[in-house]
């Protein structure tokens, strides 16, 4: 290990300086780092022994440490210390997150002014009082808000809403919180006024006596049980049978109903692209996050771990000395340190503020970019020609966001599990720490929009920038590269620099969303309804929103690169960068190869550079590895270490979590028999036949001729 | 679901039959099922929410039930019924396979006649005396056998071996059936006589007294813990400290040990090709079936979920009905069906019996097939021009094995994949099945062998296979299109039918592997060794292996619908054969474009061909799914559930396997501070100092204007 931080070509603190953003995020990580290092709640190293019930204990045990931050830290360092616990305990980020993300942001985004300061009176900022859950999802509906069952019927007699499961498939569901936290829950459910359906709307529910913690009259709540990963947020369910609450805790910032039960409904629907925009992005941060995490461990493994020798009496080969084993991880590498990029920059150009405590963190925040194209449609009218580019600006932000999350996630998960299976043997140890990383994270990709749904969202307004750009009309900056001429050919030879590569993701994005609008106008000419279109074209808008977003991470990547003081660092990432590309090309070679931008010998002299460009990156896998500034206690694996003293720490973690039985727990009961165990008895056929002699004499000899 | 079930266009019951390969297969899993579902140690219900150790213990009351059917059951059932209890339970499959399978196989396969007789004596065959584990990986060493550091030293003054763990590394590890079930263990170990060493071989050495299951003296074993799934399987440590075993205790068919010390190795190094084989196919089988076990479940739900409405008051569009889902799903059905016959034909093949309680199942028994060949070599002589016909086909037959081990059981962990992540968040309860599924299965990956390695041993063989094809010999059956004119062009219009495509893997299998072999030999002109060139080209011989083993497996299913009688069952095959040739061609476009077997507007073509396949295919899946004859019991999933009555079975499995609490666990201690909690006490600073009065009322002062 030491070998391999000998002299490495580039500062090392200079390009963790360079991923974290700034010195200040550096040094704000590496403090909270050693905070919770030091904090008994942060104990780490039994985790992945724990039972269910156990770890929901523990999570519990470590609000009271992050309450105080809450209250105390500005938001963009709280925010930014989330961003770190995310990455350590996904399951307890969910469950704090749950009070302040979800049911925090309900109220703020659906309360009226004095509804909202009603509730932070009743302690919801800091916890005292109230902890929220957010109750939208049921059993039988996710992704469809508007299609929630649940009913809220107005009482005219009594000024109440009457909250009710009217079914089984109406139960609220996957409510984070619920099962054992929670004293109060953001409802979703159907307004009902006078007979008449008024469509889903917000409404606080008390679900537990804040001092017995008794289930309030009328409310059911039960666990929802073992999860394939974060066991540490308490799911449940929760059923109303005719619940009743005063009207006043519909939150009425846009909706109101009246004391006569009048539904006045506002002006515009309103916007929730701030909420989702923020929320993605903190996705993509994540992605790059974890996927570092599972990295560092399986790099680190492959530098300490040999197999086979090259000759009789030689060392074995360190296993990243493989061409194929930096196959197996270097383009990874890059690809994590390509989202991470495009997570900072984003945060950046949108101006996200992940966390406010007034404002809910993860769930809401217009970000300034939104605020003000959100204010231009507002006070715009319609016909205004600055109104059209606005919405076509917030119409490519969110759809770009959804592909990146989408794509992002995935590329997360399956990083993990190249991890996971690149540690051979060990991988499938549960301290090796990646099956729990895998487990935990494998969410990402179905909650906030099942990421198939997502893709297919964002190739829907990829179809429609390019109809706009047929049109001649000038498009957002991140799809603006369809509008330029882009059937333009590769360079005939030469190395391919990141001006070349960026073209050619260029080219064939735009080429692919072509195809999508080709197969939609062909479904719509054969008879198909807008929507059936849609439909039918999926694949094909599937395939664009992919390339389109690996050419937009591509391009993010690129941009910080160009950002960075010249140096060696910014070479090595102008490397990474050119790795990330040129990779990618390769795993989409079918689309490169279809529309002709490359051929077939371009190809495999992509292929080639691809090796080359792993081989050179090789010699700087653990210097980059610690430039992901990660601590031993973060990374949670003995794989991972930083000394790479990988066995005896990995013997001893195993030895310390699977201490000796004093006594075998099932020897006796169900080894001993089995060990000394006769064949089953035959039954005595003769005796229970009571043959005669002679009968039983000739019986023998017929057996015996046998 | 009725709906779904009512008038197939075939005959469901017909179609079954072919897929389990004969009516008698099928009758025997159907009794098989019927068998377990009523044996109380195969109760099901709650194994997702058991702990590590319960599991344990459940999985060791499966032994006495399973006794008595290894020795009464002729072999070719009990083997079909091992497969079974494969998808069932992997864990316990696992556990009662070492003995059966690794230790027993070892014995058999290195152990003297007399030896043998011994260990049969001992009870070796009913575990009746004897349990034993497969001590030869360890800490430091996987794959290579060769490189095991474990010492067993010939001491010739007490006739006896001393076995030692020289250091840490070389402690064995990942041991199934160490930690608590073994009392004997099959140990492999350098061998060293009078100072020499002669490579690694099989000793027998006891670990624990078969009375009180007290440790030997200077055995140590320790439990190697918690995994990523198989909980099931007692994996543990073992470490010796000069444990002395007679030297009777070294297996010695092959290589022996005189009284005196000397080492008689023997004429022919031997073969274990037969040994991978068998395991082998075993994994592609298991790979279909758990893929379909996990489709049962994704498809089932797929019917009965519904999402989002067409129009205004219409019901919800079932998942299934929506072009994105049947992609998500269907091409993978085909997949899994695909490989299942593909084992089937393999099985018939090699005419493999997988298991054999004297010749140990999964690990041993050369088929009929690989005795021939293993007996033509052991008779031939050398320059026999039949010896190389010989060598070629058991060379095809191994590396065709490779790559199926390694390609079938990534495609089934994908498909477990992707079946739980359409399942939306309900796939993310672990009472789905899926996410258990997946961590049991994962290990497929790894063992026997890590995929990625095989994939590479396949490529190795393939451009060796090319090379003989350029020299005009006759190749393998397996790889024999090779050498056929295989440069020949698609159709140019019209529906590729099974023969078309056929032709298309062919061509471009040849082509990949031809790319393979002209990268190999390209880093030898530029002067590497042939070792080194080999590693060099790794990714090129990764994508030769893939391709071929996806035209292999294309070409099995082809095989398997030309052999089925006409009908409409045949009809259905074929189309999804045509599903999986065409999805894979999609697939793996890059390489059909590449050599120019399709151009653009073909591969257009072959895109809509599959979403025509999959939208025709979607009004079968129920009929298909249920002719994968898995039960209720087997399936083990509220969401996968025959009669489709899903929430209210997932309602109640969730109640009952998380029960009300009496009292809540932590609320006292952990929710009822917080939420009464005040603001931290601020110090009186003022009191501490002692202030004077006059200071404090400047102190206040100063306070104010802050």
């Amino acid at each position: 290990m030491a070998k391999e931080r000998a002299n490495p070509p580039f500062d090392v603190r200079k390009l963790s300086i360079a991923m974290h953003g700034s010195r200040k995020s550096l040094l704000l990580k590496e403090k909270f780092m050693a905070e919770i290092s030091r904090d008994p709640a942060f104990y780490l190293a039994d985790i992945y022994d724990l039972s269910k019930d156990q770890i929901r204990e523990r999570t519990m045990e470590k609000f009271a440490s992050l309450v105080h931050y809450v209250t105390t830290e500005p938001l963009d360092v709280f925010n930014y210390r989330m961003q770190l616990i995310s990455t350590v305990d996904p399951g307890f980020w969910t469950r704090f997150g749950v009070h302040f993300g979800l049911f925090l942001g309900a109220i703020r985004s659906g309360a009226s002014p004095a509804q909202f300061n009603y509730w932070i009176d009743k302690g919801v900022i800091g916890l005292n009082g109230v902890i929220g859950c957010f109750g939208m999802t049921e059993l039988a509906h996710g992704s469809n808000v508007a299609g929630v069952e649940t009913t809220a019927t107005f009482d005219e007699k009594t000024d109440e809403f009457v909250i009710h499961t009217p079914h089984l498939g109406a139960t609220k569901w996957w409510i984070g919180g619920a099962a054992s936290t929670a004293t109060h829950c953001a409802v979703f459910a159907q307004l009902i006024v006078k007979g008449k359906r008024h469509g889903v709307k917000t409404f606080i529910v008390q679900l537990r006596d804040v001092k017995t913690f008794q289930l309030r009259p009328g409310i059911n709540i039960g666990d929802i049980g073992k999860k394939m990963g974060r066991d540490g947020i308490d799911n449940g369910y929760i059923q109303f049978t005719y619940v009743r609450v005063p009207r006043a805790h519909m939150l009425m910032k846009h909706t109101q109903v009246s004391r006569e039960g009048i539904v006045v409904d506002p002006p515009l629907a309103q916007l929730t692209y701030g909420a989702l925009l923020s929320g993605r992005i903190a996705m993509v941060a994540d992605s790059s996050n974890t996927a570092k995490k599972a990295l560092t461990i399986a790099l680190r493994y492959a530098v300490v771990r040999r197999q086979f020798s090259a000759g009789k009496n030689q060392l074995e080969t360190q296993l990243i000395d493989y061409p194929i084993h930096q196959r197996r991880l270097i383009p990874y590498m890059a690809q994590a340190i390509a989202i991470g990029f495009t997570s900072l920059i984003l945060t950046k150009m949108y101006n996200v503020r992940l966390y406010h405590a007034l404002e809910g963190w993860l769930y809401l925040t217009l970000s300034n970019f939104l605020q003000e194209l959100t204010e231009a449609m507002e006070t715009l009218e319609p016909g205004d020609p600055n109104l059209k580019d606005v919405l076509a600006k917030l119409k490519e932000t969110h759809s770009t966001s959804a592909g990146l999350k989408a794509f992002c996630t995935w590329a997360c998960l399956e990083t993990i599990d190249k991890c996971r299976q690149s540690c051979g043997g060990h991988g499938y140890s549960a301290y090796s720490g990646l099956p729990n990383m895998y487990a935990d994270f494998a969410v990402q990709c179905t909650w906030e929009g099942d990421n198939t749904i997502l893709s297919l969202q964002s190739g829907r307004a990829l179809i429609s920038s390019w109809a706009d750009a047929k049109k001649g009309k000038t498009l957002a900056p991140g799809v603006a590269y369809m509008s330029e001429k882009s059937n333009v050919n590769a360079k005939s030879s030469g190395k391919l620099d990141l001006q070349d590569i960026d073209q050619a993701w260029a080219c064939v994005a735009t080429n692919v969303v072509r195809k999508a609008a080709e197969d939609f106008a062909g479904h719509i000419a054969k008879g198909s309804s807008k929507d059936e279109a849609m439909e039918k074209c999926s694949q094909s808008r599937f395939i664009a929103a992919k390339l389109h977003t690996i050419g937009y991470i591509f391009r993010m990547f690129r941009r910080a690169c160009d950002e960075q003081e010249e140096g060696p660092e910014k070479q090595l990432l102008s490397d990474i960068c050119r790795l990330y590309g040129l990779w990618q090309i390769e795993e989409q070679g079918a689309s490169f190869l279809k529309y002709a931008y490359f051929n077939a010998q371009q190809m495999d002299a992509v292929q080639a550079e691809v090796d080359g460009l792993c081989a050179s990156l090789r010699n700087v896998v653990i210097p980059v590895v610690d430039a992901f500034a990660l601590s031993d206690h973060v990374v949670n694996s003995p794989l991972g270490r930083y000394d790479g003293d990988v066995y005896t720490a990995y013997f001893n973690h195993v030895c310390a979590a699977n201490p000796p039985n004093k006594e075998h727990p099932y020897f006796e009961r169900l080894i001993k028999p089995l060990l000394e165990r006769k064949p089953l008895d035959e039954e005595d056929v003769d005796a229970a036949m009571g043959f005669s002699e002679e009968l039983a004499e000739m019986e023998k000899e017929r057996k015996a001729k046998k």
